[in-house]
């Protein structure tokens, strides 16, 4: 088979701000040239008008469907940092937060940049019904496994996460069982005794001193039992690597059975190196049939609702494209796993672009990369998870249905 | 309700080679113009990246989603012979093939021409634990199909065929069940006794004399059970015809309760009456409502991986749709059950082009029929299960769903 790389560029797809978009107004020869060559298309990640999260989209484009699979966001966090989830266990992600009076004054503790110290202390410190592991990931963010040992603990509870200015919560069983009361209970037990390990820890001190906000609660979310996914290669026979800078897309590339591949300088912010994550790609499809490469930068500046900084970050993506040039023998896709208009500030269910290039595919005449080309193009509109079938047929690797 | 006309013109779509292809290249005036007349698009035969077969593809442009139905190849075969299959029963595809030292020599016995004397002499000498019919097709082809009398037998069985230069093989059960397991014994009972007869067979004795491979063994495949389908009158209440050269596209037609027209010079090869097989179609429009005509050609050009046989072929093609003219009160789908590209030869899961033409649809701009025109078309993206339910609508035969 071909081997096949794809490419995603995260967020990068917009909504018109005075007629065009981050995409369309940058200056991008090098996406418009592989747009030229290629056939292109518009893409739903998921389905249309479905507001697609990071996860359930690149599950979507990996073949999985989300709404058959989909876990919630702890287990692929989880998978992200590394962490084992066993079929007992009960995966959240968690946030460093601030509470003040009972009210939550700022969800990311002021953006805490190293929460490791806040972290051993709670894993010395803080002892629950069952094992744990809590683990802090970039920034604010953390991730708390509950091992169930030989008893199933339940994902079916609420989120602790709350607005700005609202009141602290406590978890709840989402269904009438016994398992999921209990999980629920060990889940406000550890919020509890965590807060009273962070309420007089010295990093915090030292915060508050510096007039920095306190990491003083913890706030849960995405309570998630890890699923059973057939890996890509037993799915697919085909062997799979992912370039990544962020925990959950490693993540989700984990639970898929990918090798995780680190890249120097690859942060997952707009400060990623573009160049090495793609040619560290190119180099990888002598040993991988599939290589994914996510480049984040473009998605926050689409939350940042920064017009200026995501056309810049793109000019910059294209700018590394040149390391793509002579990738001949391979079945290449430029795609989003979703957008993040800069007036929505988040994510929206705008379709993507999508352009596979290669010997085998039928190029048609569109020769720029961008919303309003793709539509025109001799894709037409496909779905996320068509778009792996369609890859793994140009690249001679679909099994033949019937005679 | 006005007549349906489906021409399927089997593998005629391809991938580009240099640029263009087989169909692009054609100069095919009659092609054209009716896709001048009407509205163009492209259709995924099943679903994008599924690779049909042209069984699967057929049974899905009925309207029949195979990915429910499809029992394997056996049924469709047995029923394009004209065996029926009872619900008890397990249908196979043979092939007469050639043996040496346990290898396989030839999966088509030289291409054997005519099997009916090995044919007789099996059905005359080989006594097994069930009834069976044994049948020659066209060619080095067979169809076996055991009778399981009161009692069902399994299709859950493994192939016996194997590649050109690979030992024999048995058949095994697919699952642990006893009634798999009997299958596959009267499976590999028939082969043993089929062997003894073929080696002493004088047909063999003689063919050898004059330089050609026996037909010493048989290999089998695609076990099945034929599916309880609606007939195309109770599904859609019309009267159905097909005209098609081979046995597995009369099989599919003949289980879909479709009247099976014989037309001379019908042989599914490129030397077929294609000329003949259009005008008995457009003559049958006056007695059925809708008719489905395969034409298989240019397919097995695509499988020989010639281009200009292909091309060829499409403009004989092109020639033969003179007959069409004047059929002016009569819905036309041309389209293909997959593409069989050159460059594959085989089958590719790339959607294949689809033009509507009658008095009720809605014209586009495309008035080029190929792969590269039709994405731009009004229809844009279809699947090939939508196919059967927007002729029917448009020959005013669809019911109203909702008030």
């Amino acid at each position: 088979m071909k081997p096949i790389l794809m490419l995603i560029l995260d967020g990068v797809p917009d909504r018109p701000i005075r007629g065009t978009t981050p995409l369309k107004s940058a200056f991008t020869p090098n996406l418009d040239e592989l747009a030229k060559r290629g056939v292109s298309g518009i893409m739903d990640p998921i389905a249309p008008g479905i507001r697609p999260g990071s996860d359930t989209a690149h599950l979507s484009l990996l073949g999985y469907d989300p709404r058959r699979f989909y876990p919630g966001r702890g287990p692929f966090e989880a998978a992200g940092v590394g962490i084992y989830v066993g079929e007992n266990d009960v995966a959240l992600r968690c946030n460093f937060a601030t509470l003040k009076n009972g009210i939550v004054l700022d969800r990311r503790a002021g953006r805490i940049r190293d929460a490791v110290e806040l972290e051993k202390a709670i894993n010395e410190a803080v002892d629950l019904d069952v094992d744990f592991i809590f683990k802090s990931s970039t920034g604010h963010r953390a991730v708390l496994v509950l091992k169930g040992g030989d008893t199933k603990l339940s994902p079916k509870i609420s989120d602790t996460d709350v607005k700005v200015g609202e009141g602290s919560k406590v978890s709840k069983a989402l269904e009438r069982s016994e398992v999921a009361e209990r999980t629920a209970m060990i889940v406000n037990d550890f919020v509890r005794r965590s807060e009273e390990i962070l309420r007089d820890h010295s990093l915090n001190e030292e915060r508050m001193r510096s007039g920095k906000l306190p990491a003083n609660t913890i706030l849960l979310r995405g309570a998630g039992s890890v699923p059973k996914l057939k890996t890509m290669r037993e799915k697919y026979g085909i062997k799979p690597a992912i370039i990544a800078g962020i925990r959950l897309i490693q993540g989700v590339g984990r639970i898929c059975g990918m090798d995780l591949i680190p890249t120097e300088g690859a942060t997952g912010r707009m400060d990623t190196n573009v160049r090495n994550k793609l040619g560290n790609a190119v180099s990888l499809l002598r040993d991988y049939d599939f290589v994914l490469v996510n480049i984040k930068g473009a998605d926050e500046a689409g939350h940042d609702g920064d017009f200026e900084a995501k056309r810049d970050f793109i000019e910059r993506i294209d700018e590394s494209l040149s390391v793509l040039t002579g990738l001949d023998d391979a079945i290449l896709a430029i795609t989003a796993d979703h957008s993040t208009p800069c007036s929505v500030k988040g994510h929206s269910a705008d379709p993507v672009p999508v352009t596979l290039v290669g010997e085998p595919v039928r190029t048609d005449e569109v020769n720029e990369y961008d919303e309003f080309s793709a539509p025109k193009g001799g894709l037409n509109r496909i779905r996320g998870l068509d778009l792996m079938p369609s890859l793994l047929d140009l690249a001679g690797k679909a099994e033949k249905f019937g005679a």
